[in-house]
C-alpha cells in the first residue's frame, strides 16, 4: 500500500454544511458559512477582520492592493518561499528583493533584513516556513523605523505562535499589518482551495471589505450604512461559494483533534529520528525558543542533493513518498535577470537539500521511520 | 410563499460527485472533474481551450493578462455591465472607454465603437447582455482593421449562439480571442462563485495555463514537456477547488434540461406579457435576428424611474421579487472623473428603467404574469 505524501483530512461533517448551505438557498460567497468561519478566526485568534478568499494567494494580492503598491516599489522576501508570496506583489508593480534564509531553519534571516532597505521599500513578507514564527519583534521593530509594512505569509502557520521580548504569546497572523492564510489541501485545515485575509491594522478594514466584494461598498450597503451600493474602489471577485465555506466550517469544529494529531506525528519523528540523523549529517528542524510548531511540516535537511536523492529513491521502493519543496525564486528564469548576481546561499541549500516526509492526519510515523532506518 | 429573483436549481448529483471528489483524495483544483468540465465545454462549443477559474472576474483578470495590458492602454466596453468587467482592466492599469448602449437593448451599440477607438486602444470587451449577442462580426471587423483583441464576457452567454454573415451559427464566447463565463449562483448553470476562461486565439494557450497555475510551467512538467517545474512568469491561484468542479459538473451534465426550463420560462413571459407592455409603454426584451435567446434573464424595460419603482412594489406587495441591474460605470464614484462629460443616455436609461422579473428552474411564470396584471 502506497503512503502518499499528504492525505486530505475529512472529519465527516464536510458534506453534511455543504448539503446545508445548498439547502439555504445561498451558495455564492459571504454567506452563513463565510460568516462563521471569520467570526470563528477572529473570536480564537484575536484577529481584527477576518475575510475568506479563494486562495491564500488571492489573501495576498489583496494585501499587495491594500498597502498601495505601486510600479517600482520594492518588497523584501525570502526566496525560499511559493511563487505566489512574490507573484502577488509582482502583479501591481513591486520588485521584489529576495533575502536568504537562515542557518538554523529555512525562514528568512531576519538579521539580512536592514541591510536590503532603501528608500523604495514598501514591506516586508514574513514567510512562517513550515509553521515556525519568523522572529517578528525584530521585523516589527524595523518596519517601525523604516516605515514598512509586513504582510505575514502565514499559509501554513495556522494554529502557531510567537512570543515576543515582552513575553506575549501571540498568534502568527496577528502581528503584521496584513496577513495570509491557506486552507488549499496540503494544509493542516483545508477546503480543497482556499484562503483568508486577516486584517489586524484596523486602517485597512473598510477598504478590505471593498475590494473583497469587486470593489463596491455592496456589504456597507446590507449593514444600511450607506442607502445605495455602486462602484467605489479597485477590487475582485476575492470571496469564496459557500460550499467552500461549509467544507471549512466542518474542519475549524475539529481543529483541536486535528492539530493535536499532526503535532503528535511530528514529536514523534522528532524524537525517533534524532540518532539516525546525526549519524547521517542530516538536519532535524529547529523551533526557536520564541516559536512553536505546529506540526504542517516534517522535515529533514539532507547534507546534500545526493543524500536526499537517495532517500526519496529508497523510500519509493518502499512505496513511501517524500517530496522537495521550494526551489530558489531569486534563481528562477522568471526573475534571476532581475535579481541578478546577489547570492543566497542558504535559500540555495534548502532548495537542494530539503525533503518533507510525509505528514497528514491518519499517519503512522513509526512504520515510515522504521523504513527510513532500514533502508538508509 | 415569497417567489425569490433567483433561486439556484440542484440537479440532485452536486453532492454525488462532490463526495466522490473528496473520496478520490484530490479536492485542490486542476483534477479529475475540472478536466471532465474543460473536456465538456471543448467538445460541445468548439472552444481551443477552456480553464475552470473560481470566477468570470478571474477569467477576465487571466484576459487582461494575456493581452498584456498595461499602463494607459484603453479598453472599450460598455458602462451598462458588472463592475468587474471593468475592475479586471483597472487592475491592469488600463483606462477604460465606456461605450453606450444601444435604443433597442442593453448590450453596447457596435455603431459608437469605431469613433472611440485611438493609438492607445488595446482590446474592446464585448458584453452579451442577457445572453444575447452583440454583433461580432461588426466587432470582429473594427478589432481585425485597428489590431486590437477582443473579449467576450460570456458571463450571461451560455450556450447562446451567434449567426454571422457568413450564415454560420457559432456558439457565444468562441468568437473573441479570448472570452469569460459566469458560474454564479445567479447563472443557468452554477457552482456557486465560479468561472471559465475560454482561449479561442491558440497563441495564449500556452500562457494562459501558466497564469493559471500561478505563473508556473507545472501542467507542462505533468505532461512530461519540462523535466522540472518552476517560476516562468505572472500568475495567480486561479483555478477553482475539485470541489467547485464536481459541483459544476453535476449541472453541465443536466445542461439541455436546464437551458430548455428557462428558455420555455423566458418565452412564456414574452408571449403573456406583450399586450400588458404595449398598454402600459414597457419595452419587453428584443432579440436580434442574429442572436438567440439563452433564457438567462427575462426583463421589462420601464418608461421611467417612477414605473419601475411602483412595479417593484406592487410585486413586492405579492410576495414577488424583482430586481434592477447595474448603475452604469461611468457615472459611479470611482470613475465618473476619468470619464468626464461624455453622455451615455441609453445606459443611463437601462440603468433607471430595467427591471428583472424572477428567472429560475422551478418557477410558475403564470403566477408571476397574473399578479403583475393584476396589480399594475
Amino acid at each position: 500500500m502506497k503512503i502518499p505524501f499528504n492525505k486530505p483530512y475529512l472529519t465527516g461533517k464536510e458534506l453534511v454544511y455543504i448539503e446545508d448551505a445548498v439547502k439555504k438557498g445561498k451558495i455564492s460567497g459571504n454567506g452563513y458559512y463565510t460568516q462563521l468561519c471569520q467570526d470563528f478566526f477572529e473570536n480564537k485568534y484575536g484577529f481584527h477582520k477576518c475575510l475568506l478568499t479563494t486562495s491564500c494567494t488571492d489573501a495576498l494580492e489583496m494585501a499587495a492592493i491594500l498597502i498601495n503598491i505601486q510600479e517600482g516599489d520594492e518588497v523584501i522576501m525570502p526566496s525560499y518561499t511559493f511563487v505566489s508570496t512574490a507573484n502577488a506583489f509582482v502583479l501591481r508593480g513591486a520588485k521584489i528583493i529576495f533575502i536568504d534564509s537562515r542557518t538554523d531553519h529555512p525562514g528568512l534571516d531576519e538579521d539580512k533584513i536592514e541591510a536590503l532597505i532603501t528608500p523604495k521599500t514598501k514591506a516586508i513578507v514574513s514567510v512562517h516556513y513550515a509553521g515556525v514564527a519568523c522572529d517578528m519583534d525584530k521585523i516589527m521593530d524595523l518596519a517601525q523605523q523604516y516605515n514598512l509594512f509586513v504582510i505575514e505569509d502565514a499559509a501554513q502557520a495556522i494554529d502557531s505562535f510567537y512570543t515576543g521580548k515582552d513575553g506575549a504569546q501571540r498568534p502568527l497572523g496577528s502581528i503584521g499589518h496584513l496577513s495570509a492564510f491557506s486552507f488549499h489541501e496540503t494544509k493542516n485545515i483545508i477546503s480543497g482551495e482556499g484562503g483568508m485575509l486577516a486584517i489586524n491594522d484596523s486602517q485597512f478594514a473598510e477598504r478590505a471589505e471593498i475590494i473583497w466584494e469587486k470593489g463596491t461598498n455592496r456589504s456597507a450597503f446590507f449593514r444600511g450604512e450607506v442607502d445605495k451600493y455602486g462602484w467605489v474602489d479597485v477590487g475582485s471577485s476575492f470571496l469564496p461559494s459557500e460550499i467552500i465555506a461549509a467544507f471549512l466550517w466542518a474542519q475549524l469544529e475539529n481543529l483541536d483533534a486535528i492539530q493535536q494529531a499532526r503535532v503528535s506525528h511530528w514529536e514523534k519523528y522528532n524524537r525517533e529520528l534524532q540518532n539516525w540523523a546525526a549519524k547521517n549529517e542530516i538536519q532535524l528542524p529547529v523551533i526557536p525558543s520564541y516559536a512553536t510548531n505546529n506540526g504542517h511540516i516534517f522535515y529533514l535537511v539532507c547534507k546534500n542533493l545526493e543524500q536526499r536523492i537517495a532517500i526519496i529513491e529508497k523510500l519509493k521502493s518502499k512505496n513511501i513518498i517524500s517530496v522537495f519543496h521550494y526551489i530558489s525564486l531569486h534563481s528562477s528564469s522568471f526573475y534571476n535577470q532581475i535579481h541578478q548576481e546577489r547570492p543566497l546561499t542558504e535559500s540555495d541549500r534548502y532548495s537542494d537539500c530539503l525533503l518533507r516526509l510525509p505528514m497528514y492526519y491518519e499517519l503512522d510515523v513509526l512504520n515510515i521511520v522504521k523504513n527510513l532506518k532500514n533502508e538508509y
